[in-house]
Formats: structure tokens, C-alpha cells, sequence
């Protein structure tokens, strides 16, 4: 099926082809697995599957009440039917519990909560390695307009309460996520809506009692057991009850 | 250790004693269970332990996130150390999907997906029958301040966002629940914190999949297994894994 449709773009973990109708995509999820700004590079087989399944439970659960996102529907395994939207180039990053470069940044130790949340800016560029940047760059440099900003940190907000309570539901820390946003154009106007994926792939997700990493750390730091990690949390979302092909690496 | 404790105040499902140090209070769960303003009253052998433990477990989570509420710590199957507030005297109600009072008054088929959220306030006060009010009369009558009311309404939204996800995460939607609010204060400023107890006996709480109602509406419409209901609602919630002699109608 993919093969006759059109590429429309090809990122690192995921592939966008043209839609069935004007106005939307398909997105499709890859088994690669990349870190360091690519420098590390793996193929984990049946990542794309699980992560399809995770960001759809989270889409669909989101639209419910309310946040609207890109997601239409999921068409195969690996597939999902999107709006096609103009991305904003900024990687939003909500974070609960130090980890990862934030830790780096100001010498804290990874799992210290944070005093309350906290989002962070990237600018979406693989050559520049996505840096960090404020509110005043976004607007000079006419990435996005304050409004835009408004309702993005808005959404992040609201999206991180919803994960929250989705993930202590099932014995999960969302320590944090990184969550990309899109312009949907109606006529003249556009408002922006949640894109992307929301999945271990862009979460960190700690087991509460144990502290065991369930995301992408496990492969950045070569901790083995990626996809039984992922795994684990869309079974405790109650995602893979019919699946089980894809836990044995099976799939398409 | 209750017996000694001087009572405060008691409710229909609720006892409040004086706490051991000043500012505290302990909040006892009793097995209680009332509807329609107490003209329907039953013994639900066990109701108590699992509602202290299904908000011990919702409103350590919201203080997590930051969502500021009474709760201190639980003391025993039946009791909780809470922070001593100064309740308002509002019912705000939070609903996503059409059931209950809403059904009714709208003539509107229960399970309707609401267009959006939607907040009510009922006046607290049993004589009256807990009438429904708008933020005209809250003002007017000083139950509350307008930034008492901002406050509360934020606060219901982030909860709300919180539980959708909490619930969702185990299979359960979240149709609407009942919360209340109270001052705490600090020299002579109050700010507004989230009270009394989030459980099944304050939600409708339904199964996503088949429908079933896993809360108080099975009692107020006789339809058997209140507290297998609400048992099952702590147990998809990791909650009833160190408490099997409450669901055979043992402890305390």
C-alpha cells in the first residue's frame, strides 16, 4: 500500500505519505531507533507496531477531551491516517523529574522532582542538534507568534496532566515528553493542534516502585530490553491484548 | 484511637475528629451510604476502606502534580490525616459525558458525549436539597470571592484532565464527579485547596468497553455489587494488592 503512495517527507523514526484525500497524510512508524542526533543508529523490531498502537490510545483519549491533535485514524500496523498540518519547527519538552540533559545542564541528579513543571523550547534542527531556545528567539526569528505560544503552552499543560494521570493509573512516572505542534489551515486562518506521536519513543517513563527505565533511554544507554520495555506499557495500557505476534517480533 | 478523638462534624459518609496537632484533622470513612439527601440509606460492609484508599491514592497523585488538596497522609484502613480547611460551601460538579441531574433536567439520553466540559456549582446544603446555582449567586451571597471562583474552575479542569487520563489508562470512562473546595490559611491570607475525597461514591465511573457502572449508581438504582464495583475500581487502579480481607467484607 505505502509503496504506490507519493513520500511526502522521511524523518529518522517515521515516514509521511500522501493521504487519501487532500488534507491529509499517512504516517508511518519505523522500526529504527536513533540517538544523538543520528550518530547511533539501530533497527528494533516491531518498535514501529507498538509505538502506532501507544500514540493512538494517547490521540484518540486526547481528542476526547478535547486537546485536538492531527490524529484521524490507525490504518494498519504500522499506519495511522493524519491531517496534514504545517509543523511548527519547535520541539516542545515538558518536564516533571530531572533527567536527561536537563540533569546535564545544571549538574542535577536524574530523578530529582522538579518544584512544579517545566517546558523548554527546542529549535527543530537536525544541523544546528535541535538547541534550545526562548520565547524571544520563537517570535524574532517568526517560528511561531506569541498567541501560537500561548496555545502551545496551554496544550503542554493540559496534555501533561492527562499523561499524568494515564500513566500513575498503571504504576508509571512520566518524568518527561517532548511533543511536536502543527498549523491546521481552515480557509485563511490556521490554529494550531497537536502533532506527531506521543510514545516511549518520546517520553521517559520510569516504573514507579522500581525505577526501571520503560523508553528510549533503554537504547541511548545500552540497557537492553527496548522493545520488551515498550512492550510493558502498552500492556499496561491494555493495548496489546490483541497482538501478541508483535511481542514475538513477528509483524509486516 | 477514634473514640478518644473529639468529633468535629459528621456527614452522611464521613466523620471528621480533631487531629494531633493543631491545623489537622483526621477524617474517618464510614461504610455509609446515602442518596437522594439521605432518603435512601444503606450499610455497605467494607465502602469505607475503599474509598480511603482510592482517594489516598488520587489525591497523593494531584499533589504531584501540583494540584494543592487536604490530603496529608492515611493513618489506617478507615482514617486520613487531612489539613484542616475552611470548606466552601459548593458542590462543583464536573461532567464530560450526559448522565444523572443532567439527563433530566436537559431531557437529554444519558451517555451523550458532551460538546465540551462543563462545570456546575450546587449549593451545599441539604435542607435545600443541594439546589444548582450559577456564580451570581455565589458572589452575591459571599460563598465565595470571583478569584476563589477562578480558582476553583482551574483547578476542576486540571483534575479533571488528570482523572480522564487516570481512568482511561485502566479501561474506565470518566462520565462526571463532584468535588469540594476549602480555605486554608495561612496568617490572614486563604488560599483554596481541593477537600473531602475523589472515590467511586463522587464519580460516575463507567467501563469503557461494556458500559457497566462501577459507582455510587449502582446503589442509588439497586443494581447489586456496590462494593465489587467499586473494589473492581481500586483493583485496576494497582490499589487492592496488600488489602484481600476488604473484599471478602472483613477489616475493622
Amino acid at each position: 500500500m505505502t509503496t504506490r503512495r507519493k513520500k511526502i517527507y522521511e524523518g529518522k523514526a517515521k515516514i509521511l505519505y500522501e493521504g487519501p484525500e487532500p488534507g491529509t497524510l499517512v504516517q508511518y512508524f519505523k522500526d529504527d531507533a536513533t540517538a544523538f542526533n543520528g550518530e547511533k543508529k539501530a533497527q528494533l523490531e516491531g518498535k514501529g507496531v507498538i509505538n502506532n498502537r501507544i500514540s493512538e490510545f494517547v490521540m484518540t483519549r486526547l481528542t476526547q477531551i478535547g486537546v485536538q491533535n492531527h490524529f484521524i485514524k490507525r490504518l494498519s500496523l504500522r499506519e495511522q491516517l493524519i491531517r496534514e498540518v504545517e509543523i511548527i519547527p519547535l520541539e516542545v519538552v515538558c518536564r516533571n523529574v530531572v533527567a536527561g540533559s536537563m540533569a546535564k545542564r545544571f549538574n542535577l541528579p536524574e530523578g530529582q522532582q522538579l518544584p512544579r513543571s517545566i517546558i523548554e523550547f527546542y529549535y527543530k534542527n537536525d544541523e544546528m542538534g535541535d538547541p534550545m531556545i526562548t520565547e524571544e528567539h520563537i517570535t524574532a526569528f517568526n517560528w511561531a507568534t506569541t498567541q501560537e505560544i500561548d496555545d502551545i503552552l496551554a496544550m503542554t499543560l493540559r496534555v501533561n496532566d492527562f499523561l499524568c494521570g494515564m500513566f500513575a493509573a498503571v504504576g508509571i512516572t512520566l518524568v518527561d515528553f517532548k511533543i511536536e505542534f502543527g498549523r491546521l489551515f481552515e480557509g485563511e486562518f490556521a490554529r494550531v493542534i497537536l502533532a506527531d506521536e506521543i510514545s516511549p519513543d518520546s517520553c521517559r517513563l520510569w516504573d514507579t516502585q522500581s525505577g526501571e527505565k520503560l523508553d528510549k533511554d533503554r537504547f541511548r544507554r545500552d540497557l537492553g530490553d527496548v522493545i520488551e520495555s515498550y512492550t510493558e506499557v502498552a500492556k499496561r495500557l491494555g493495548i496489546m491484548k490483541d497482538m501478541p505476534r508483535v511481542i514475538e517480533g513477528g509483524a509486516q
